[in-house]
């Protein structure tokens, strides 16, 4: 994809599943759609299938055939869209409105051929902007292409998202508005802590680490995207007309907060691989084996050698657990490292800042305010912007409150920060 | 479409939604398919959407829009033969046979741009080609094709069956298989003839006169392309084993059977013009106006004039009725006829055999049974493998039931006429 010159008139918006689930939601929607199109606004709509549709379908799959092909379950999950883009057009047409809806292959999004996780190589606008000429909302089905070898795929998880990104990337959208049924990105999941704060603003680079510890709002892929073309994102909830939060490159006010959101995952487990020789190469060929077995690993810590000696430690999801300890038990054979061991009982605080860059002792002050209340740190590993601490897990929600309260990250320190 | 070389070893086997209802019903079509395949055939598939899935689609966009527009009704129902044929070819997959599943407009089914009532115009037929080759069950979504707008379009009522004729016409396949929830055609609905007997051969043209009054077996379309291709139809049940009703050119004993099947119709209504001047053209303009509303007239009866006037009286669907007395009242006032009639209370009997045209005296044979049994007949029309008579509504079963028995249609006579 090449960048475009900006169209500010033209927005990109994104409807998730669970705001056009049913006949009012999708009645809501073609209003919001509207109220856009009555400022003057050119139109782009992307649609995910309707509420839980696609997991019944594939739930109806998996009883025919516990282990469909990946080319059948694209054929099949890639209507959920069509049925819900179809119906919006038609709602939108009874309040007046001119609307038409494309499938992915329709409207020319054209994928690699891995299917169920498709990577989209072009978008063809040509029918598109016909329509947007002559004033009609285009609403686009989500999720799905067509191959280089002319069958349908989708594109994985977060797939509409990346779908409405690479529309508006294509077409020159400056801002991709992405609904949902949350109002925004918090400073931490407010189920967790009851003073969290949305964020008018957050920089890619942040929700880039806020996703992948399993901020469930945005997917990563999504993200880059709009990061790489510099589109900027708008998540807001499909129910209120409040403002969202704007994801940018360049984000106001950054020089003040240092830390901009803290995440807690419960749902990991930690294996070590004990005495590992310390050869080159051994920590390549460990992952190497384990990507094969298809587990996302997320945190790797391994420290400095003693005796010619390491120890390394990851962490995955529990669902994989049992498997990944199968595999590592393999490789720790295969590699004469010591045993094996594992542990559910933990809980992974991570805590992101741009500010970080700039803004020297974070981590200390991090390590320091858990030490104060007791809270011992198992493992520890950084990147430029995040610090992720592994505590054990009956403690986690305690070291996500302590440290959210001393990043002054609550509701009543909101107006210092930001307007 | 071009008169293709027969391919012996080529099948197209169609299915019904109530043949692919739910997941028990798509493996059992998967296990036919596949006991079809065994014994070296090349096959292609045909589906409808799953059972009641359709209807379902349109009901919510109705409540969505009751006045959708067609393009988006076709964008939506088209989903249902993708889910299924999809869901088929796992199925297919499960039992270690290679299949693909297409849609419509993957497959290359070219229409014209009318939506939910398209005709294909022409087939593709270079990636079924391919499929079949490598020995690949290739299943096809039934009622579907692209239009040469690049538009996704349906084929209206009865179109899966369409699409399943104009596949074998395209490929060259001897026999069409037409999967339904009847063992075949019968000489009268055994739901109201109980001695009722199943065809072992049927003429097209015959076909044509038993699906036109409502034998809901086939639509006429498909019948009328698989004549006009010679491409033998064999309808039965999905249910079971049995041999069904080959519908096809020259069929065997024709001399034998004078009077093939009887129906019964009891939803029409008949609408009488009064006094209507006798001029050229008249007929014309009375049923050009008609046709603008969308109504379907059935049988249209003009009798000589008396005195430069006549009658001309004609039946509807009951469900039409009052639109049609609304317009039929418009232009009688235009034309200067006399009063407009209707009645509710009538019953269609049909009799068709292609063996009136070498029988003479069948039409008599008819009437003289029905007056022997005091049924007096209101209407009379006829073709030339046909015959059409109005009775009261109350005496439509009784005309039925004497006129199968005068024909000697029953089982107990089975023996003689049919092996």
């Amino acid at each position: 994809m090449e960048k475009k010159r900006k169209d500010k008139n033209l927005v990109v918006q994104k409807y998730g599943g669970s705001s056009v689930a049913d006949r009012r939601s999708i009645e809501r929607v073609a209003e919001r759609v509207i109220s856009s199109a009555k400022r003057g606004k050119k139109i782009i709509v992307v649609v995910s299938a309707m509420g839980k549709s696609t997991d019944e379908l594939i739930s109806l799959a998996k009883k025919i055939n516990p282990e469909p092909s990946d080319r059948e379950m694209d054929m099949l999950v890639s209507t959920g869209e069509q049925i819900s883009c179809s119906l919006l057009a038609m709602s939108i047409h009874k309040r007046g409105f001119g609307a038409v809806s494309f499938t992915g292959p329709q409207v020319g999004i054209i994928t690699d051929t891995y299917h169920t996780q498709a990577k989209i190589l072009k978008i063809e606008t040509e029918r598109i902007r016909q329509q947007l000429e002559n004033k009609t909302i285009v609403i686009v089905a989500g999720f799905q292409g067509i191959s280089t070898a002319l069958e349908i795929t989708t594109l994985g998880r977060g797939g509409s998202d990346l779908s409405a990104v690479a529309l508006a990337v294509a077409l020159g959208a400056e801002t991709c508005e992405i609904y949902t049924d949350v109002e925004g990105i918090y400073t931490a999941d407010p189920r967790k802590i009851s003073d969290a704060n949305k964020l008018s603003f957050i920089s890619y680079d942040e929700m880039l680490e806020l996703a992948s510890a399993g901020a469930q709002v945005m997917h990563t892929r999504a993200v880059e995207v709009a990061k790489k073309f510099n589109v900027r994102l708008h998540v807001r909830s499909s129910f209120s007309k409040k403002e969202g939060t704007l994801i940018m490159g360049q984000t106001p006010l950054i020089e003040e907060t240092v830390v901009r959101g803290i995440t807690l995952t419960e749902n990991e487990a930690k294996i070590t691989i004990c005495d590992v020789p310390d050869k080159p190469g051994i920590a390549a060929f460990v992952f190497d084996k384990l990507a094969k077995i298809g587990v996302n690993i997320d945190m790797i810590v391994q420290n400095v050698s003693r005796r010619k000696m390491t120890d390394i430690s990851f962490t995955v999801s529990n669902k994989n657990l049992n498997k990944t300890i199968k595999k590592t038990e393999e490789i720790a054979a295969k590699i004469k490292a010591g045993k094996v061991n594992s542990n559910k009982n933990i809980a992974k605080i991570l805590v992101v800042g741009i500010g970080m860059k700039s803004h020297s002792g974070v981590a200390a002050r991090c390590f320091s305010v858990l030490a104060k209340n007791k809270i011992n740190i198992d493992m520890i590993s950084t990147s430029e912007i995040s610090i992720s601490c592994i505590v054990n897990k009956n403690i986690g929600k305690k070291a996500l409150a302590v440290l959210h309260a001393e990043f002054g990250l609550g509701k009543g320190r909101r107006k210092k920060r930001e307007r």
